[in-house]
């Protein structure tokens, strides 16, 4: 393998040129002057205009946010961004109104992060010094009795979930954990769980996932501003040149754009209008994401049939088979994915590194890698897959050799 | 002329019109696949290349930013959010790698404000917290003698500074001024000067003002990392859907970078496209500028009309004339401004409320009314600016009436 010279990148949810390709209808949607005006008049090459974007667009994807045009903010070109800001504005200025912010807390504030996860929100608390409290994930969302006894300290001010076919596991909340996430009683009063719906309308399969709408059920429970709902278009549309999307409760609304108005007047609104034009409604995002389905599904197919070939009732591992979102999670036998990372990349196979899915990049039990199959022709991620269960066979032995007191 | 129910807006600097139809051409400059493609083969529509955007567009831009393309960053559309973001990262995390971050700073930080300035950036002071100190301008910058006196007190970490056709007044920084801004020795060692950039090539005559390169200039005093260079294309191709830009030494740009990516993969990279295929060299912005020019150019010139015809030698007033940028600034007679104001909103013509050029919305002397003449048509210019100098008059000689101690 090594001697074959390859490049093969598994490293990150990046979507296909087929893929992208398939919005290139956005590329010709505003050509003229007289396109350029939104439906209530607003030119969108010119200043102004509400900033929390057009309402054509907050209409389009308000089926996807769960909640009406005027609790949505469609940003730039990312999800992540809008995310960095709200936990910005809550440590300089308090996630409320009137309260501390989490910047003046004397002891250090800490997020809860349902682990494996997205390294890029864990980057964020990394960052400001937020400490991190991992917490198990079950197949169907965070072990609920953890988070229930966690949120009791009132150090705890967030949470994260990527709540439908969970980054990297797949996974989606299973209703009733959905509603103890609203109901519980949290110690901090401002507790704020950013609610990152990366994959809302991003299925493998041809129906969707159902989730629990958590603002309604926040709101339900008598904590309506415990919901900060965030999603974006970069896996639907143009990665990095697609739409962030954010929707909150009317008060989280108000606190979000008081202190953006310092930012920024408002977003770039052309882009907004394209994806309005584009899709027109709702249903034509449905029709839209089955056609990325069927690009992408045999990818997730071939690496299953390699692992069921190669690794099925060896021991060695156990993955998840998505039924929507980017990755395929993969759990080689404890102690055993760093060397299975560095053993894949010796044969030219890129993953993210071991552990990167953890807080403070740290897999306690060194287990767990990501595969991020949409972006290589299907031929290349069959090789890929197969050197991936190469390197897991070769690194399980060594280990169960060492295990054994037999060093080679 | 309040029966003639007029509604005329003099508030905000946004192009008109005929202004952002200039650039329809970015409508059409990428509209099919083989477009998205960047000269180093970044397919725009998908992740990754650099977060600091495109090579091509920073090269176009070079010669704006006067830093070299490595040293540039550009964003997405507005420049505001970088500021604002440069000093959340000093904030949360200390001005350079290792330093103490500004929020932990025991008393109070505080940022030099020359004013008449932009009330955005005061409102981002505002914000978090940051005390704003005044300071004096004088036709060609801030009063140096003050400045210089002033960052001997180690609680200043920063400066908000307009340096070319300066909002409102119209400035370009004389060359020693910049000169003593780069030279000056300051007490806090992470002092940051913020150089909005923001009307470097918005001229209203034939030829633009000079303006000494501050980054260089810092860079041979011995203070490198002093400079943070911002502008935008926001009145150059089109407001609100254009394209940021950021210039810094290379030790605050990789100081940026770091912290940027907790924020975002990058920017979108397709409107950056657009723009370096648009204008292909930047001879190309100053032919594009020209003609921005003869748009508005006249209607600088119909204020000025008016003022001199009902304003001049009756010592109510006095006013720039503005050679660059987007504002004319009319000093009325002391104690006045407010009541002009009010006397303006109650015929139809809005302004920015009196006072908004100024920290804290404080105009010492009530003396400062911005006017922004580049939006509405010429004729409508011309009865704002009749209206304007009528209720001048007006309210000065009501004061002077008051001042006799004679109540009508």
């Amino acid at each position: 393998m090594k001697a074959a010279g390859r490049e093969l990148n598994l490293t990150r949810g990046k979507p296909a040129t087929e893929q992208v390709a398939l919005s290139d209808a956005l590329l010709t949607a505003v050509t003229g002057r007289a396109d350029c005006l939104a439906e209530d008049g607003t030119d969108c090459t010119n200043y102004y205009g509400s900033p929390q974007g057009l309402i054509e667009t907050r209409r389009l994807f308000a089926p996807i946010m769960g909640a009406p045009p005027e609790q949505i903010l469609i940003g730039n070109n990312s999800s992540l961004a809008l995310m960095h800001d709200a936990v910005v504005f809550a440590l300089l200025t308090g996630a409320r109104d009137g309260g501390e912010p989490w910047s003046r807390s004397r002891t250090p504030i800490a997020f809860l992060c349902p682990a494996p996860g997205y390294d890029r929100h864990f980057s964020i608390c990394e960052q400001y010094g937020i400490r991190m409290i991992p917490v198990r994930l079950t197949g169907h969302g965070p072990n609920m009795d953890d988070v229930e006894r966690l949120v009791a300290d009132p150090q705890i001010k967030g949470m994260w979930c990527v709540p439908k076919y969970s980054n990297p596991t797949g996974e989606t909340y299973a209703p009733e954990t959905v509603e103890r996430l609203a109901r519980m009683p949290a110690a901090a009063d401002d507790f704020r769980v950013f609610w990152d719906n990366a994959y809302a309308v991003h299925t493998l399969t041809e129906t969707l996932d159902d989730l629990v709408n958590f603002m309604d059920a926040c709101a339900r429970a008598g904590h309506p501003d415990r919901a900060l709902i965030f999603a974006s278009t970069s896996k639907i549309t143009y990665a990095q040149a697609g739409l962030g999307l954010f929707a909150a409760s009317p008060t989280n609304m108000a606190w979000y754009l008081k202190r953006l108005a310092s930012r920024t007047i408002g977003p770039d609104k052309l882009n907004q209008l394209r994806h309005a034009r584009m899709f027109g409604d709702a249903a034509a995002i449905d029709r839209h994401m089955q056609r990325q389905r069927r690009l992408i599904a045999p990818k997730f197919q071939a690496v299953q049939d390699v692992f069921r070939a190669r690794l099925g009732s060896t021991g060695a591992a156990r993955w998840t088979e998505p039924r929507g979102g980017y990755f395929i999670s993969l759990d080689v036998m404890e102690g055993c994915a760093k060397r299975v990372a560095m053993l894949a990349k010796d044969c030219g196979v890129a993953v993210v590194p071991a552990g990167r899915t953890f807080p403070y990049g740290r897999d306690p039990n060194d287990t767990n890698l990501r595969i991020a199959p949409t972006f290589p022709p299907i031929e290349e991620v069959r090789q890929a897959a197969q050197a991936m269960a190469t390197c897991t066979l070769l690194a399980v032995t060594e280990k169960l050799l060492r295990d054994r007191g037999v060093n080679d």
